[in-house]
């Protein structure tokens, strides 16, 4: 049943529209975003996402969210934003366990392609259940267009994390820079790095600053599961510093961030998080290698200190790296004590060669602009 | 009746929180923010702000809010985070009012010392009522400081206006600068100017950008009543310039901002809005002369563009300028399409021999930071 045959009624489009909203509540990285919603009966909706990996999928947090709010299963339709999988995971296949359920009706919006776990929607019309596809196929890709481009690639979805001052700076001109972000977006930081498989630094940030790349708890501890920390360059890093030390650290001896993904990629690291230094994070915008930035930014002027990234080369506005600030949530941007915490997806650019055709993002684009005069 | 030898109840200092925290809703800039609640006789509070020049004071906002909920205003009690007013100016002494609706208990929180309108608890008091003052004193000294110190020190409060990239650029390195912020940004600055009583930039912002400084609605159309426009410094301005063909343009022949701001002071204007271009808003920063900063960031990165602020003179992270997040509203920080709106006030400096010795809002600096590591 195709998509373009299919007419979708107003409540269809509605309740598509609430598991869309309800995805961006996830987790970005290693998981595509995916929300889903129950409709009852009578018009009842129940709302579910996906929370990251070990964690019920998005549809089945719906369907428990159901049950517990007395809606007939067997009476229901369920909408969800991506393919429902067929793949036995840490969680099951989601394709039997609606068809357990008892769910007469799956409508969704995008089919998984890239995944492992495709072939949901076969498995579900095998089992008797009706499956539609195809609603608001452009806004669930959307939502995803960075990760389903990862995934194609046998690339780890990347984010970049920068923390500056208003001015974009990270350090002073003498090179201070203890104290630039809050305590709130030191935690929040940490609990980022717990979610990734990898954190990558520059061989200029490992010998500069000699971080650990840990992932540590509130109290300064470090938690259990560790990313791997990833050293990109050709210099020597000192053998007595922290990442020296450590025998789990990767070091990929180029500064092309594309081999340095393919690399990560086969080594099955499938969310890097990009710490810096400046000439790191322009190197992976360059590369349009960057999926998300995580931007932190301070209430402090630095004037002719040290930018948070380097190499750009924009000349002209038309050049400007743009970005469509991911606003999902009813906190975005977020207070992180004194800071502010936004979360921004490269926008797509219709010039750039390499771009997905396949994208439909670009109604996202900001549009009649003007600088007051 | 003396602040320090007064018991507040644990109400009264619960419905102070409560004006002070409806203080925060108010117009930044020609006025104080003030807030009010009335609490009758059961708790129930009734709250109030004031708005702006022209409407009606917070305790008369609170007192119509408090009769449309039925409250006996004689068997309450009227809090208000600053003295209230005995004078007659566009909306009659609100002490006055006050008494007239049957309040018979006024707390206050800070004393008018500056305004032309002091001597309302006295006035209060001769009409009947209690009156007691300095119930959370410092917090509402807090939410003024910089208000009561331009007003001790006859100058306008400044307003500087940034619209910006996330790397802190106003324009690319080539000078474009047309469509960095958002519509919705743009009309956000408009509002801004048409409730300012002067706009300045300097002249090479006038020389270079041409621009009208005026204050337009959403469909562009100028407003009926328009601010000053203000041009600071010493070179000429094209007579044939919007600027220099307008004969309300004031022309300031100096660099000094201390000495623009004594003038226009004298000159009246109550509220000045600084909109550039970097050199000048590097100088206002520079000699304590902004207030608050309404900072459009447009989510987009431009390298090495021209920076929005120039001259800072940082050398190392304990000199930069640091700013308090005005977080009042609960959508603070704003979306404005995909743009994100702060305002930002400056933090109190310790080290800074001009700091008002009175000010208490040192309780604000961001504590306990550290960058990752």
């Amino acid at each position: 049943m195709d998509a373009d045959r299919t007419v979708f009624s107003y409540s269809d489009t509605e309740a598509m529209r609430v598991a869309l909203d309800a995805a961006g509540h996830g987790v970005r990285g290693a998981n595509p975003l995916v929300g889903a919603a129950v409709r009852g009966a009578d018009g009842t909706l129940a709302v579910g996402w996906h929370r990251g990996a070990g964690t019920p999928h998005a549809e089945v947090d719906a369907l428990l969210r159901a049950r517990s709010e007395g809606i007939d299963l067997t009476d229901s339709t369920l909408y969800v934003s991506l393919e429902p999988c067929n793949h036995t995971g840490r969680t099951g296949p989601c394709a039997d366990l609606i068809a357990d359920a008892g769910i007469p009706r799956v409508v969704y919006a995008y089919p998984d392609l890239h995944h492992t776990a495709a072939g949901g929607a076969e498995r579900l019309r095998d089992l008797g259940v009706e499956v539609v596809g195809g609603l608001l196929a452009d806004d669930a890709h959307a939502l995803n267009a960075r990760w389903f481009a990862a995934k194609a690639a046998h690339r780890p979805f990347v984010t970049l994390k920068l923390a500056q001052s208003l001015d974009g700076r990270i350090a002073a001109a003498d090179g201070t820079s203890r104290w630039i972000s809050s305590q709130e977006s030191r935690d929040h930081v940490h609990a980022l790095r717990a979610r990734v498989d990898a954190i990558l630094v520059g061989t200029g940030t490992a010998i500069a600053d000699n971080p650990r790349l840990t992932a540590r708890d509130e109290g300064g501890r470090e938690r259990a599961e560790q990313p791997v920390p990833v050293v990109l360059g050709e210099r020597e890093i000192p053998a007595d510093s922290h990442l020296g030390r450590n025998p789990a650290t990767l070091r990929l001896h180029t500064h092309d961030p594309a081999e340095a993904v393919r690399q990560l990629g086969a080594a099955g690291i499938e969310h890097l998080l990009v710490e810096g230094g400046a000439h790191v994070a322009g190197a992976f915008l360059a590369a349009d290698l960057v999926d998300e930035i995580e931007l932190y930014i301070a209430p402090l002027l630095l004037g002719e200190g040290l930018p948070a990234v380097r190499g750009l080369e924009v000349a002209t506005l038309s050049d400007a790296y743009r970005f469509t600030p991911d606003f999902a949530g009813p906190e975005a941007p977020a207070r992180l004590g004194p800071d502010v915490f936004l979360r921004l997806v490269p926008a797509p650019d219709p010039n750039r060669s390499d771009a997905d055709p396949d994208c439909s993002a670009s109604d996202q684009h900001p549009s009649e602009r003007d600088t007051a005069d």
